[in-house]
C-alpha cells in the first residue's frame, strides 16, 4: 500500500468493515494482507494487539494521560476505535492496573469497543507487556483467547495511525520476526558525560525515533519475554531490542507518518483535540431511510455531495434502525448531518434525528449543524402546503436552537415524473 | 534560581523590565546575572542572541512555519516577546531570508519589538547563524551592533521560554564557553542497519535531546564557524558539536523545562494555539488612572484583585498616556479588563478603554470581557444618580456586544468618609 493511498487519517472514521461485522471475517482480512503484499500464505495470519495501559505519564497531572478527556472522550477510546476499525485483527488486550481495571470496563461499555479483552498490569510497562502476551500464550485456563501468529504492540496514548501502518508492521514481522515503525529525529540527541557536559551529539541523519505500531511474530516476542532479565523486565526500553537481545532477531524498521506521535505532554493533549476538531469539521453524515425507498431522489444528492465535496469525508446512515444507527453516529462525534427526509411531508427522519440528538447531549460540548431536506413535486405540492412546511421547520429550528442544534431547511421542488423520466 | 521558582511560563506575559524602559538598563541585568549565580565579575557582560528563521520547515504547508500564525499573529513574535523579557539582552538578531525580510519588518512594526536588528539568511541553517555571528562580529561597517561577551542561539519556533533558563544557559556558557538545554527523550533512539533493520537501540535514560536556547562565549562559537568545514556548514546538526569539534569546549549541559519543544509539525501550531488561549484566560488586566488620585479606593480593589486571584496573573495598566498603553495591552492580547474608574461620574477611563478595543479589531477573534467598576459614595450619591449610572452602563454594553466586547458594570457603594478613616 503506497503512502499516497493513505486517505488523511480519521480517528472518528470507522473504518471499512465497522458497518458490516466484522472480527471473525477471514475474507476482509484476506484482502486487505493481500493487498499489503503478503504472500498468499497469510490467508490465515491471526493477528492480536496488546495495548499496555498502566503507565501513570510524565504530564504531572492526576489523570493517567490514556484516561484523559478529548472531547470529553478518554484518549484510550479513540486509540481503541482506531484499532478496531482493523477488523481483521482478532484480539485487542488491553492492560491496565486494577486500580483503572473498572473505570476501562465502563470505556468498552459506553464507547461499545468489541473485540477488547482486560488484563491486569505490572510494576513496568515491560510487565505489563508480558503479562498481555502471556494472556494469548497456549494453555491459558478458562480463557477464550488463542494464540496469534503476529502480535501487534502499541501505545494506548497514540490514537491517530492508519490501517495501513498496522499492516505494514505485521507484514514486516510475518518476513522478518521483527517490525517497528520508526521516524525521523526531531531534536539532536546527545551522549553527557558524568559531569553534565556533552561528550557527543549523535548524527541526527544516522539515527530514527522507534515509535509504534511494533509487530512481531508471537513466538518471537513471547519467547524474548520469557528469556528476559529482570533488569530488562524494570528498566529495559523497547521490545524491538528485546528480540534482538534474546532472539537474535533484527526487526524491519517501517518508516511511519507523523500521526504516530505519542500524547506525552499537556500540549500534546491540546494536539490531539485540536485534530479531533478539525476532522469532525470535515465530516458530514447522511441520514435517510434508505430501506424504504431505494430509487428516491435523496440518493442522487447523496451521490451528488460525495462527489463534489471533494475534502470532506461524507458518510451514509440509515434511520431504520430503530435508533441503535443513530446512538453510533453521535458516539462517533459526527457534528454535521444532512438529514433527507423520504416521506412526505411530515419530516418524519428529520424529527427522529433531532430527538436522538437531543437525547445524547453532545450538543452541549459543539453546535451540530442539521440541514434537513425535503422533496416537493413542484407538480403536486400546493405553494400553501410549501409555506407550511418553511413555517415548520423555521419554528422547529427555534426551538432546536436553544440545545445548540443548528438546524436548516432546505426544500427542493422537482417533478418526480421528470426526474424518473430520467 | 531554582526550578521552583519559575512563575508558569506565559509567552503572553511582560517580564518584570517591559513596563519600565530597559535594553541599555545594566542595573537589571546586574541583579538578574547575580540571582542566577553568576560571579560579580558578571555585572557588565554584555549578551546578544541570534535566532535563526530562514527555515521553510517540514510542516508541508506553504508558509514557513515561523511565520505561521497562532491567534492571527505570526510564531516568531511570541518568540520574539518572550526573548524581549529578558531586557538586559542587548540585541537580538534575526536571521531571515531576503524574501522574508519584508515581511519580517512588517512583523516588527506592528507588534512593535524592540532591540531586533535583521541579517540576509544563508542557505543552510549553520550558514544564517554563521551570517547572525558576523553581523555581532568586532570591525562590522556601519553597524550599531557590537560584539557580545555571550551570545545566545535560540530557534524562532520556540516561542515557551522563560528568562531563567536564558539565564542559566548565559551563566553556564560564561563558565565553560558553552551551554545548551536538554530534555528527557521522548522516544527510544534507534541506529538502523544499511537493509533498514535495527542495528542497535541507544539506551534512553543514557542520551538527551538537544533543545534550545544555547548559549557561547562569543569568540568560542565565532572561532568554531570561522574554522567550520563546508560539509559542517551544510550538514552539522548543532551548534555544540561544532564548539566540541572545532574548539575543544565541552557544552554544560541545562535540563530544560517542557515548554522549550520546538513548533515542528502542524499539531505543534495547534498546541500552541491552545497553550496561547490558556494563558490569555488566565490573565486580568487592571486599568486605571494611577497618577490623577494615588489615594483612590481602587488601588484597595486592586491589592485585593492579585491577593485573592492565586491562579491568575493580575497586572495593571496605567491610562493616562494617551493610548499607547493600552495599545500595548491589545499587542499582548489580553482578553479581560478591569477598569477601575477614578473619576466620577462619567465613567471617563471605562470610555476610554472601550474606544481603544474597539479600534483594535482584536475582539473579531475572542470576546473580550471588560468589568467597569464605579465607586458611588453613598452618603453622597442620590438614588437616582445611581439608578443613572446603571442605566448607561446597560445601554453601553448593550452597543459593546454587538462587537463582541462583553462589558459588565459593578457599582460599589461606599463612604469616602469612612475609608479615608481606615
Amino acid at each position: 500500500m503506497e503512502q499516497g493511498q493513505r486517505s488523511g487519517s480519521r480517528p472518528a472514521e470507522p473504518g471499512p468493515c465497522l458497518s458490516s461485522p466484522c472480527g471473525a471475517d477471514q475474507a476482509a482480512s484476506v484482502s486487505l494482507l493481500s493487498a499489503a503484499g503478503a504472500e498468499p500464505g497469510s490467508r490465515t495470519l491471526a493477528v492480536a494487539a496488546v495495548l499496555p495501559a498502566g503507565g501513570c505519564g510524565r504530564m504531572g497531572v492526576p489523570t493517567p494521560k490514556q484516561f484523559c478527556p478529548v472531547l470529553e472522550r478518554p484518549l484510550i477510546s479513540y486509540t481503541l476505535q482506531a484499532m478496531e476499525r482493523a477488523c481483521w485483527i482478532k484480539d485487542i488486550i488491553v492492560v491496565v492496573t486494577g486500580e483503572n481495571m473498572e473505570a476501562m470496563e465502563n470505556i468498552i461499555k459506553k464507547y461499545k469497543h468489541k473485540r477488547i479483552s482486560l488484563v491486569e498490569a505490572g510494576v513496568t510497562r515491560h510487565r505489563s507487556i508480558f503479562n498481555g502476551l502471556k494472556a494469548l500464550a497456549d494453555n491459558q485456563p478458562n480463557s477464550r483467547l488463542s494464540k496469534p501468529e503476529v502480535v501487534i504492540i502499541h501505545d494506548a496514548v497514540r490514537p491517530f495511525f492508519e490501517e495501513d501502518i498496522l499492516l505494514k508492521v505485521v507484514t514486516a514481522a510475518k518476513e522478518h520476526g521483527a517490525a517497528g515503525a520508526v521516524r525521523p529525529l526531531v531534536s539532536t540527541v546527545i551522549s553527557p558525560s558524568a559531569d553534565g557536559c556533552l561528550d557527543h551529539s549523535l548524527e541526527r541523519a544516522r539515527h530514527r525515533a522507534s515509535e509504534m505500531p511494533q509487530a512481531f511474530l508471537f513466538d518471537v516476542i513471547y519467547e524474548a519475554y520469557q528469556q528476559c532479565s529482570d533488569y530488562d523486565l524494570e528498566f529495559g526500553t523497547e521490545c524491538l531490542q528485546l528480540a534482538l537481545k534474546y532472539c537474535h532477531i533484527k526487526a524491519k524498521l517501517v518508516e511511519g507518518s507523523p500521526d504516530l506521535w505519542k500524547v506525552t505532554y499537556k500540549r500534546d493533549l491540546y494536539a490531539a483535540e485540536s485534530i479531533i476538531k478539525e476532522r469532525i469539521s470535515q465530516e458530514i453524515c447522511i441520514v435517510m431511510d434508505t430501506k424504504e425507498n431505494k430509487e428516491h431522489i435523496g440518493h442522487l444528492l447523496e451521490e451528488v455531495l460525495k462527489t463534489e465535496l471533494n475534502h470532506i469525508h461524507v458518510r451514509s446512515q440509515a434511520l431504520y434502525n430503530a435508533g441503535s444507527d443513530i446512538q453510533h453516529i453521535n458516539l462517533e462525534q459526527c457534528c454535521n448531518f444532512v438529514c433527507v427526509n423520504v416521506k412526505e411531508p411530515d419530516f418524519q427522519e428529520t424529527q427522529k434525528l433531532m430527538s436522538m440528538l437531543e437525547e445524547s447531549n453532545f450538543s452541549i460540548l459543539y453546535s451540530i449543524v442539521v440541514v434537513s431536506v425535503h422533496f416537493l413535486d413542484f407538480k403536486l405540492v400546493s405553494p400553501s402546503q410549501k409555506m407550511e412546511s418553511l413555517m415548520w421547520i423555521r419554528e422547529f429550528a427555534k426551538k432546536m436552537k436553544k440545545r445548540k442544534i443548528l438546524l436548516y431547511g432546505l426544500l427542493i421542488n422537482y417533478s418526480q415524473k421528470f426526474y424518473h423520466g430520467c
